[in-house]
């Protein structure tokens, strides 16, 4: 019989997914189960998106351009400009969500054998993505103690090799929620063109910035143009996780056309998705800014409750919708597991995603959770409440 | 400055696209292109699909299950069942276009420097995942006086290294037009099953035949189970091209299991796509019926008109929407460009796909071709005196 490959033995499965069926046998048993686990917001998708959907005239569902409709990707670049990204539509092309942006980027800069540098915890699917790739993750630790913020530069390079080709950055990140500070992307900057790196920064949650603090991107770092990959999506912008459209964006002119070229061999990306994210820039400010006093709403909510429990540490976020929180636990999977098996409060109970998948490193974060404050105020707040009873009985087994 | 990656350097660019600023300039001087070069149909999209988009209820785009929506598997596996395609929701992952089935198919199977057997003239993009998948095509030849009939079997046997995986086939074959009969299929089963070998079967044209002639799976031999790989597509059947959405068919668990980790790395294939996907399967029968007269009546007028041209010789095709025709000159690149940028009748000219492009051996398939007869039949008819008169105009230059 032929075996898989290698690779495909290789390829992680997501820190979430072995607990789907724990929440599905809780399920069953009829309790309801509050999803801290993931980060599928609540938030409805705008109506001008919805609208252009079921206003389409389309009568052969065409391929579009390799690198997405031109008036997307023109309306695209003066929404970035406006941002502070000084684009033009060559600098960008369209993908099928940010996933195939982060694709095209490792495939565009980075052969088997060659090393990414992530600060850790990270988005979980850059193992996976860095395993199709055959390329090497080369974490460097940030810690809840300081807030996630950006590790000492001295860290990076002494990880840096012949075989690095790449910083990776999540900001706002993704499971952590720290905001970069400008100064802190100007050391990246400084670092990346002192050994020839590119800087890819993804920044999908580039909108969700709370206390004032305003993104900084590395589109917008003068002179960091030929090494500056930025990733972007309109999943968790518009609450549009199921269109599955991204964009890939360099000044870098090599980059693109390479790009260009894997976007190429498949063909195009979704063309009722474009649609809705052509139309999704016209989304009124107010949706965003209601967005964002939800959001910052919901942060506050969980951050107090949780700093109501004994034992439980956390960094509060400045971006994006999750939260790391240190639990007074040896094993978070064992935990969270434990919570959907075994542990309900008036046929309720919660699923949060154990922060060890988050981390490259082995044995780092195990007695560490992600939480997506992806729900209802009321909820979070009962959330809570159900973990810290289950803490407390867990414990005391 | 960072440089781009080895790998992207490889990536191919497509054998079409090279020629398009030609037929951008042609359009600029006013002539009017016809488009035999793209397998881009005309046909109408079926109503059921589109009229399912327009009354979506969706209020928030979140992701869908990374397999694809469950609704569509199981009405899937049911329509492939009736095909003789006995498989169930389980054997099925959806993806984001032929294209992302087939890179999840290289992916599960197959490792950095690995080899896959692909018969040659083959669709051009398998180069192009190929090389984003660090896998080496090793082709096997297979000639228009043949008709594009399947190689001889001692052909493939001599080719078979330690480092063969799989082989590849295009069933009808894009651009060939060639049906597999069920004699050369279970002629490449008892192979794979000797060599311990995957068959991986393109058959996104699998409801495209003509002349009575019924389409083999590779998923109908008995005893093939744990070999098969079946990618197949919306884009052709119901000419949805822009829609994105095929899938990974497999009976061999740790297949569709390793597969499945490569889906959910991706997080879902795109939800409006399979609205329109799931809705499609409902299209009556006789919009099939009309289609498949109208593709027979172009292949029989294209057919006719080229055997008019003296010096010209080509392959009847017996599926899919291509053919390969042999021209009587040296190099069909230069020809095909010379037509766009120099030659036209009352404002008129033909843009096709050198053949070249489809072949991974060096310096074959220079004097051919491919059409796809995807316009209406005076439109081929036109096209085919125009590309007459253009070749004794060239070869008398």
């Amino acid at each position: 019989m032929p075996k898989i490959s290698h690779k495909g033995s290789q390829m992680p499965e997501s820190p979430i997914r072995k607990l789907v069926p724990f929440s599905e046998m809780a399920k069953k048993k009829g309790n309801h189960v509050y999803h801290l686990n993931i980060g599928q917001p609540d938030i409805k998708t705008p109506e001008v998106a919805l609208v252009a959907i079921k206003n389409n005239h389309i009568k052969i569902l065409e391929y579009s351009h390799s690198a997405g409709f031109e008036s997307y990707r023109n309306k695209l670049a003066d929404f970035y400009t406006k941002q502070q990204v000084p684009v033009n539509a060559s600098d960008i092309i369209i993908t099928t969500g940010g996933s195939e942006a982060l694709l095209f980027a490792l495939g565009s800069t980075m052969d088997v054998g060659d090393e990414i540098i992530i600060p850790e915890p990270f988005y979980a699917n850059y193992n996976g993505f860095s395993v199709a790739s055959g390329v090497k993750v080369v974490p460097v630790i940030s810690t809840l103690e300081e807030g996630f913020a950006l590790p000492p530069i001295a860290d990076f390079e002494q990880l840096i090799t012949s075989k690095t080709k790449a910083i990776l950055i999540c900001n706002p990140g993704n499971p952590t929620g720290y905001l970069y500070t400008q100064e802190e992307i100007n050391q990246l900057a400084e670092l990346v063109k002192k050994h020839d790196l590119f800087l890819i920064a993804d920044e999908v949650y580039r909108e969700f910035t709370y206390d004032g603090d305003e993104h900084f991107s590395v589109m917008n770092v003068p002179g960091l143009e030929e090494y500056a990959i930025m990733i972007d999506s309109v999943s968790k912008r518009y609450s549009m996780c199921g269109a599955r459209i991204g964009c890939i964006v360099s000044k870098n002119k090599s980059v693109i056309a390479t790009a260009m070229k894997f976007a190429q061999a498949r063909l195009s990306p979704p063309t009722f998705a474009q649609i809705a994210s052509e139309a999704a820039l016209d989304t009124p400010q107010s949706y965003f800014d209601d967005v964002i006093v939800e959001y910052k709403g919901r942060r506050d909510t969980l951050i107090a409750e949780l700093n109501k429990i004994e034992g439980v540490k956390v960094a509060v976020p400045k971006g994006a919708f999750y939260c790391i929180a240190k639990l007074p636990i040896d094993n978070a999977d064992a935990f969270a597991q434990w919570m959907l098996e075994h542990f309900s409060i008036d046929g309720e109970t919660v699923m949060v995603a154990p922060a060890a998948g988050f981390y490259s490193s082995p044995n780092v974060g195990l007695d560490e959770i992600r939480i997506a404050y992806v729900l209802k105020k009321e909820d979070l707040i009962r959330s809570v409440q159900i973990l810290k009873e289950a803490l407390t009985q867990y414990n005391n087994r």
